[in-house]
């Protein structure tokens, strides 16, 4: 299903790492321009605001018309469909909140850093996404036996290393048809209408998993006797590495890019410098809060350190039974003292995952939930003011 | 009205110019990463969705509250105000589209580049702003013989080359107080309360002024008889230069930075690689739109030259006469040759401005407003999709 040009090289490189000193690139800085992260005060929101939750496109924001759109379910099933809009809202509809973050969140922070969109750790945001369960609309279809992979096909059309495509990624037709995996196909972000960066009209939602598996402007759905292994499944997202060193296109397939690792974030206590983003607080008991999740299931423990990572305490984490899917908050007092405090914060989740001191190394710059931290001058209050 | 504080030279530093072949640091791509442009495509919406339009935020967006918000109006006026957001609601409104720009807009483009946020070309918006004329708040509280000058101060707080400081801006009474003018203290973004990251509950709107101008989080009006000499109006936003050679403080209080320069955008046709951005098209006629628009009148000429400004053609300018604040339209359809190609588009206004072909260069980067540039490579279709 994908087509490779000839004679695009020049536009459209092979993956590379930056120089051991190579500042961000003009490409670089051209995708954080377009794409953005939460801005972190904003982790104060249960839900983000459309605005504020990260958004990540590949290609261009398409052109769609949700009067027009058709999705179109096919392939190996036994009564295919095409449905409009009218005739997915008219099916019984499911809120889910939904904590979603990308895939390339911590890129940046890597050594040497994969070019690509340069996130640090901010691409994340939480949503309730209404819509039609895809276990209720596989059902309606009918799976054929011979059936073990679903495609989904969305709008945006683009060049990536040479491969001209439509954006494209598969689930397992065992995780998409799992009702408890609760896989949407949604129409709504947090009561409205998606907006055009969401994905207007449809996209996927996929609880758990990383952002590239959440195809936005979804206008195909289709069933595959054998696992799909187009560009975004088999050459993108995979865990290729470590070795720095290596051909810039290694024969390692790699392992794919699935579900969230664990990550917490804490709201930046304080008050900022423009510049250098560093925090000032007054000496004393500054309250420090945040998220935190992972998509391999509910996050047990959040431990906070002033250190930088030498000594750890615990903080109190509050989840909300009514949104397994969605972010815990996490909350503890600090005392602050005069002096550059590193905060630190790091989670664990209840398979026993916890986020490392130390980046893990892959070559696309994956599933990188190295610590956050946060750099905090305790000062006393000036004189005057 | 602003502190300085003592010791804080580490984390608050002066204003630097990059290195001449430093990539982009660390700290101005936290701050691409906060912070978001326009991605190009959505030139296409007539008024910006809320999430797609651009967004500066100085320090923190601050944590507000609709309910128990205040606006305070004094100083050099007869009768004091204080609103909360139903005494403003039950005032007679206006709504206004206006494009708003950052006065950075450009800045990653200069030579050497003032390090700061890195703007490409992206950071612009259109909104329809619902709210208070300033004018008649003015009026109703009564400005003093002496007032010469209003001061705005957001709810927004950091530290900025050393200063603890609100975001604070003034204005001349004789613009704030000119209905021609039409400043706004506005409630609404496209019929909405405002979002948090664009100022709610209230900010200001100063239709054709760069971005710095429209206080958000707005909490305080005050009247004063002297000029306001604070930080945002004396230290930052003013052009200085042009020699980047000279000491990093200058004592040149250069000019301050008030009008839109007019500018041109086009919406990059055909679609684009992931990494390079660089469009592709196949041969033939190719639509060209966009928007172009200035702070000094309207926008009288667009051009489009396809080989990087040596040759150009005039394209249709569209006003639409109930918005005169906003961008206008363009359009043109260029007939697309196999090769590389460097599109470019300049607007002129009605006083006569043309965006220049090379970049005018100044000590803070604002008011940059060279021709955009866009890479388009012409291929034929492939042989196989």
């Amino acid at each position: 299903m994908d087509g490779s040009l000839t004679g695009l090289g020049d536009i459209s490189a092979p993956g590379r790492l930056a120089d051991p000193d190579e500042g961000i690139s003009a490409y670089e800085l051209a995708l954080a321009a377009r794409n953005h992260g939460l801005p972190l005060e904003a982790l104060r929101y249960d839900v983000t605001p459309p605005g504020l939750h990260y958004v990540l496109v590949h290609y261009d924001i398409p052109a769609t018309d949700a009067a027009d759109w058709r999705l179109t379910l096919g392939g190996r099933v036994l009564r295919p469909l095409a449905l409009d809009l009218d005739g997915l809202r008219a099916r019984p509809s499911v809120t889910h909140r939904v904590t979603l973050e990308c895939a390339g969140n911590g890129r940046a922070h890597l050594t040497p850093r994969p070019v690509s969109q340069p996130w640090l750790v901010e691409a994340v945001g939480t949503a309730d996404w209404t819509g039609v369960p895809l276990a209720a609309l596989l059902a309606e279809a009918g799976t054929a036996e011979e059936a073990v992979e679903v495609v989904f096909t969305g709008a945006d059309h683009g060049l990536e290393r040479g491969v001209e495509q439509d954006y494209r990624r598969s689930l397992p037709l065992s995780v998409a048809a799992d009702p408890a995996r609760e896989v949407l196909v949604a129409y709504e972000m947090n009561g409205a209408p998606l907006p055009p960066q969401h994905g207007s009209p449809l996209r996927l939602v996929v609880p758990g998993w990383y952002g590239m598996a959440h195809v936005k402007w979804l206008r195909d759905i289709t069933l595959t006797a054998t696992p799909y292994a187009g560009f975004q499944q088999s050459v993108a997202y995979r865990l290729r590495g470590p070795a720095p060193d290596a051909s810039d296109a290694p024969d390692d397939p790699g392992e794919p890019v699935t579900l969230i690792a664990p990550r917490a974030l804490m709201i930046p206590p304080g008050f900022p410098d423009f510049m250098s983003r560093t925090r000032v607080v007054r000496p004393g008991p500054v309250p420090l809060t945040g998220r935190a999740w992972s998509g391999h299931g509910p996050v047990t423990r959040v431990e906070v350190s002033e250190d930088g990572g030498a000594a750890w305490t615990d903080a109190e984490v509050d989840h909300d039974p009514a949104h397994p899917w969605a972010w815990a908050s996490w909350h503890t007092t600090w005392t602050a003292t005069p002096g550059l405090r590193r905060l630190t914060v790091r989670a664990t989740d209840a398979e026993g995952h916890v986020q490392p001191l130390a980046a893990p190394w892959n070559r696309g710059g994956f599933a990188n939930n190295l610590v956050q931290r946060v750099e905090v001058l305790c000062t006393p209050e000036p004189a005057t003011r």
